[in-house]
């Protein structure tokens, strides 16, 4: 089992969401969260004057899946997540050991 | 060192943490989050109309053990957040490669 | 690759973010969560009263990084995150298997 620590545009959410659900994808939890990537602050106009922006709302997706879906479920992540603008985010996939339904008690891959 | 990212009902949380408190357990970490398990949408009735409730609110804990005590953990959360209808939550389990005190700068078992 | 989970004090994410950018860091991810560590609740005294606060605000910073920066950035994060009191948080280490930079498709080390 894998774990999907998807960072993206909250705008793109709801497609992401949709592409998952396509997938006939099971769970998913998110959060809402801010960051900055590589650029760092976001130096802004207003008014005339430039204003430094440190941090830009994003939305923080936990996909928990089995390990023959982590590249099907990476890839529509990726591809409804993209504008080609700097900014459309990173995914992270790291291992998950065992996974737990609280209502039956399953463990491992059916829980998923 | 293990991890434990749990995503229950908030209505069970005051439960989840006094059993952690029971068996004498270290720290938590609580966020706000909102997801969906396999059911995905979730219809309701509201004056008539059905609306499709696209996601629920939940808890997100984060408890990070030493190996001896997963097990013991992830029971005390299994039972506290268990109601036994649909939704009642996932558990996460994946492994912890260091932790650190931040006030004494301890490493490893010792400072979770 | 690896990632850092940081809970600290509110009050020093500007300077632990601070830390990241002089070090030349890449990105980092922030969310507003709450907690408590192995004091468990703290009491408080407000008008002559007792009261039990049970969880403390905190921030979650979520930083993930190449193997030979670990610590480097682990460390910084603990001498600007530190007052010497307790409460001053707690850094998770642990396993990243891929990253993957959304608008270019890039993975590996490179898209960290
Ligand atoms: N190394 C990192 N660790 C933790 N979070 C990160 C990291 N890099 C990026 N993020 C999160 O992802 C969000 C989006 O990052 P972003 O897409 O700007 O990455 P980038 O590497 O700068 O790529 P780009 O050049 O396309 O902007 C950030 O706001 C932050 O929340
Ligand atoms: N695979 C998953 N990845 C990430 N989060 C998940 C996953 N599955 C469930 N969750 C999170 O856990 C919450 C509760 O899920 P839920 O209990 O409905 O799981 P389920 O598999 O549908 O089980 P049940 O049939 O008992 O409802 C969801 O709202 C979501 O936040
Ligand atoms: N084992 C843990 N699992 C998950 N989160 C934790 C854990 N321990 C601490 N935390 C998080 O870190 C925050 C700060 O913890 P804290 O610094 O009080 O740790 P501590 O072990 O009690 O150390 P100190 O004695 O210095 O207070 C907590 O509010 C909680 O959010
Ligand atoms: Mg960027
Ligand atoms: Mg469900
Ligand atoms: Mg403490």
């Amino acid at each position: 089992m894998k774990r999907i620590d998807a960072i993206i545009r909250p705008s793109r959410l709801p497609f992401v969401r949709e592409a998952l659900e396509e997938l006939g994808y099971g769970g998913m939890t998110v959060a809402e969260v801010k960051g900055h990537g590589k650029q760092r602050g976001i130096t802004e106009q207003w008014r005339g004057r430039e204003y430094k922006v440190e941090y830009l709302s994003k939305a923080w997706i936990l996909v928990v899946v089995n390990d023959q879906d982590l590249q099907k479920v990476v890839n529509a992540i990726v591809e409804n997540a993209r504008t080609g603008e700097i900014g459309d985010g990173k995914i992270f996939v790291s291992d998950v050991l065992d996974v737990i339904r609280v209502r039956t008690n399953e463990r491992g891959p059916a829980a998923v």
